[in-house]
């Protein structure tokens, strides 16, 4: 257990634990190839949530994405989630919303819900209809239990689950926060991002749940990118069923929506850069953190510039300190910059200062690329704002996986 | 030698030749490793040309294409390039310019012009100062020839030299019109590209050139992309010295400005398919043509963001149908779009109808996929307008060349 202390808020994050209230499950049936996974699941909560989701804005959005958008929009209220993967239905025509539809019906039969209480997300290859046999025999299969296996049945070439689970406490009471998310491929989040659930038994006050998600979401899970594609199925869904009891907690500047707030962020922060870590086929994270820049979304810009360019990633594969490319990264967008006086570092070591080379050692600096994650901090010389993204080093194994994928 | 018919004009594509006027030379100075390569060379006229210009929107533009650009605006006329490959001298501070000066009045003393009809270009690495000996060394050297050694004096980890010689006639005279570029990496033009010459000893009425350059950059250099990235050094020349001593072409609506406009054209577009093919570990060019847009610049937009698509282009490498990436690729732009009627074809077989799959035969697919140009046909159901945009597939040579680029 690590304790964190951010913005005058402790918080603690614990082992992975459901938030009082939620139950969860995760079967093999027949969907990915290795019967030693899971490839559908669901989430349910004792009592109705308050719900609140962003979703891609990928034109081609997904049957089950847009679903979860309606059922959520209908009255904030989510009681179950129901997913697979190994297909996204996705790009399936009107065949895609009937078998959507039919997957939230049989989950919301199962449990005994009203349909309009019942998300539905899918994962996986675009264009091929949902095998609904395979899906019929999920949600029979799957029960009320405790496990994490749901956290395991959405992930596709992932390399391993992404979860956190952080607890804080609101007037002596504990809230739990957890969540998890599946990425790896087609990740440059637009709004939204891949499969992300957060699920807590914090009461939140009317609204202020799609407030702070969608505040924090384009800090966290809009700064990432694998690939520069956005998927047809992004979407992050966060439900709050108020279990813990505490006051309800507002998206004000009180100490115990700063409190949530904070925990709240450092759940999606650290999600996010789970997937840019676990980027198709990448061997290093990398953090980019853009100070004195003219506006924040200058910061945003140029920092998800650098960690969007094939060349930047590809030489920090190579563990190659070619800054010019970090430079024409940041040249080509539209953010103010001061052209002779921008500067660089790549894990705090000097690599350009007032658009020069530093004069590093070879030597050190090829040695601190060494790291599993590199973080490179620019100083754009114009302003006082900051920003920050992540992102994957580009390898061989990302050409291999998205060469054969349908394989 | 192969005659084409385009828009009623008949021109020539003959074997690589300079137009009247021109001399060229190239040697090698040792800024490359391999000796028996070339990497200083320049180009002249006889007599002052009309020059045009477009060049890099990268906010770090460099010291030699900033010089060029200066130059060319001044009058808008050149005599002599002259060009080195293996040091950008880019992000080099105010040194860099003064280099880039230097090199022009080296090359003008030698020729006995003015520095004001001298042009400068430089490609290859970012970040380190012009090695100005050796640029000395290599002006000592170079000659009054006709030779094309030029067209290799400016590559980089091109594979091969890119060049085209297109004659017409007008009105009874004979017109050359010679490109060449290269291209290779950093490729995702904005305005202008990668290092590009077009020469010609065609007559052009005064304003005439650049406006053609202009229109034509934007529908052949602006719409190839090889890894997304835009370069500081990006520019694309031309020089028209009136020797072939037709009538003064005008851009306007005559048959003598579309005849030369056409076979302009197909130099541009050469060139730039040429580099497209040639980008940086490509095994395949890809050429994507967009049908049936509400606008010409949609149209642009989903070619240019289907060859641009890592997934996209990793799947071609893999010989893998996965027409969900084509689709999403499409979703991801703002252009108007009918989401249930967008059809796709691959090499003329059906992929996608009306958002479908086209049940396609998978062997049949696969062997086509195995060609070297892979051509994908977009129909959007909206509007009548078309667009066109090349790029090539994303390799693990893309990746080998870009994690070592330094070493």
């Amino acid at each position: 257990m690590q304790s964190f202390i951010e913005n005058e808020t402790t918080y603690e994050v614990i082992p992975f634990t459901w938030p009082k209230g939620y139950k969860a499950d995760g079967v093999y049936v027949g969907l990915r190839k290795n019967p030693e996974t899971k490839d559908m699941g669901w989430l349910y909560s004792k009592v109705p949530a308050q719900a609140a989701g962003t979703y891609t804005t990928n034109q081609f959005q997904a049957a089950p994405t847009k679903l979860t958008k309606q059922t959520i929009n209908h009255e904030h209220l989510l009681q179950a989630i129901v997913m697979n993967t190994a297909n996204a239905n996705s790009v399936t025509g009107q065949q895609g919303m009937v078998d959507a539809l039919e997957m939230q019906s049989l989950a919301a039969d199962k449990l005994g819900l009203e349909n309009n209480l019942v998300g539905v997300a899918s994962t996986g290859i675009i264009g091929e209809p949902l095998p609904m046999d395979l899906i019929k025999k999920g949600v029979d299969k799957l029960e009320l239990l405790d496990n994490d296996y749901v956290t395991e049945a959405i992930l596709t070439t992932d390399k391993h689950t992404k979860t956190i689970s952080i607890q804080i406490d609101i007037d002596g009471k504990v809230v739990t926060i957890t969540g998890f998310c599946k990425g790896s491929g087609m990740i440059h989040p637009k709004m939204a991002t891949m499969l992300g659930f957060v699920v807590t038994d914090a009461k939140i006050a009317d609204g202020a749940l799609q407030e702070m998600l969608s505040q924090q979401v384009d800090a966290t899970f809009n700064q990432i990118t694998v690939d520069g594609d956005t998927s047809t199925n992004d979407m992050v869904v966060t439900m709050a069923n108020g279990l813990a009891e505490n006051e309800p907690i507002a998206n004000d500047d009180s100490v115990n929506a700063q409190k949530f707030s904070t925990a709240y962020n450092a759940v999606l922060s650290q999600l996010a850069q789970d997937i840019a870590a676990d980027g198709e086929g990448s061997t290093k994270l990398v953090e980019v953190n853009v100070e004195h820049a003219a506006t924040h979304a200058d910061a945003q810009k140029v920092a998800k510039a650098i960690v969007g360019s094939n060349l930047v990633k590809a030489a920090i594969f190579g563990e190659d300190a070619n800054w010019g490319r970090i430079i024409a990264a940041i040249g080509q967008t539209s953010a103010q910059v001061d052209i002779d006086h921008t500067s660089v570092w790549l894990n705090d070591l000097p690599l350009v200062i007032d658009s020069h080379s530093a004069d590093f050692d070879e030597v050190e600096m090829k040695a601190s690329l060494a790291d599993k994650k590199i973080t490179i901090l620019v100083d754009l010389n114009v302003g006082n704002e900051a920003g920050q993204a992540w992102g994957c080093d580009l390898t061989y194994n990302y050409v291999r996986i998205n060469a054969t994928y349908r394989s």
